[in-house]
């Protein structure tokens, strides 16, 4: 399976996300940045930094501005991210998320932190045509951005590569042939959400062995993207628990 | 019961939030700005104000920059809103949500839009210590601050009240009794969600009947609050669909 290439450097903001990230992947962390005045607070921060020997710097409020909304004093540039592990694919019970197409960084950073926490196995984005792990995606992930791989892909090849692997693959849509609660899950199963507004490409459709819907009291409206796939993803996984 | 009194006026903004409004409650539409230039794409507002006999003004851009984000050159005036009524929680089957202290007009939002698609009855929030139906929670909303009523009140008495007709009370909350996958869930339910960070004040914590936990993989991280209730809400009405 080819890998994404290039693009691995990233920055990351805000205490939680740059925390989860010195702690997770201390061997990545190139630069660390505190904003002036707010050492106390961030002081945990810098406790890390020291104890991994990591070398931080002190730089003033324009500095972390200029990066990203939310940064809350405190930014950490990566060398790398996450990887989808082939090996990982082997297991039974995975759960693989492809989406197609999601622009608004606010979703796919609520995206990967309820992946993180339900326990999705990866994440795949189409090339040029969605947002990737920007550092607002990585401040919502609130940490998810450091434990679920998301990759970059050709859908049609990676989504045939996983369906030789033995994946079922579920497509979320209105009016699909199985409502959420009436699924039977387990197993191995690709989920495919299609983009804001526009759902998913007709040609991604075509790699669909079933559509899936979640039920709704009103038909005239629809879910938010990252709601809508959190619902998914717990139906999916909640067998595990049972 | 009690019904909170005053504050019913509130401002919606947005193109879907604003549709929602004046077809379900043409009744309630005091007044409608359309922004200067944008008549054509908001011409499906315009038409609804001629059929519905509803007067609208032209304004300028600075006018709307004023108002709230997001406002996509619309807003309505309404005169009143969704009210809880007493008749409803008679229903054998009926899911109440006590949010305790929800201060992100997002998360009310996200919570209000979701509510509505998955038949969610009513919503009840504290007085003063909570974010109520602000322009950027009705936005957010897309519509569901039109269906889903949002009642502040005291939660003392108010949850009293629920337990005296029969509801259960469930609190979400970290370690608690139950798996949120493990519920057989029916019947008449209140379900409390703590504030962002917080959780819930002991004193609700008391009304409590149970407490369920949503599985996660990792302990030390924890879901949006939105999301959280999301997963819960569908728990709670997925049999319906079974």
């Amino acid at each position: 399976m080819k890998k994404s290439s290039g693009g691995a450097q990233r920055l990351v903001v805000g205490y939680h996300s740059c925390h989860e990230a010195l702690v997770t992947h201390p061997n990545w962390a190139t630069e660390v940045c505190i904003q002036e005045g707010r050492e106390r607070e961030l002081d945990p921060l810098i406790q890390i930094c020291k104890k991994k020997k990591i070398s931080f710097k002190t730089k003033g409020k324009k500095h972390f501005n200029a990066l990203a909304e939310g940064h809350q004093g405190v930014c950490v540039s990566l060398s790398d991210r996450v990887r989808w592990d082939d090996e990982a694919s082997g297991k039974e019970d995975s759960l693989v998320v492809f989406l197609d197409g999601i622009t608004d960084p606010h979703n796919l950073g609520a995206i990967l932190r309820t992946s993180w926490l339900l326990g999705v196995n990866g994440i795949f984005i189409p090339k040029n045509r969605s947002v990737d792990l920007t550092p607002v995606v990585c401040k919502v992930a609130s940490g998810g951005a450091e434990h679920v791989p998301v990759e970059s892909c050709h859908f049609g090849s990676q989504l045939q590569w996983f369906k030789d692997q033995g994946y079922w693959v579920h497509g979320l849509k209105e009016n699909g042939d199985i409502l959420l609660p009436q699924l039977k899950p387990g197993g191995k199963t690709v989920l495919v959400v299609g983009a804001e507004g526009k759902g998913m490409r007709s040609s991604t459709e075509n790699f669909c062995d079933q559509f899936v819907s979640i039920p709704q009291v009103e038909t005239g409206s629809s879910f938010n993207a990252s709601v809508a796939f959190s619902l998914c993803a717990y139906e999916y996984t909640r067998h595990r628990h049972l």
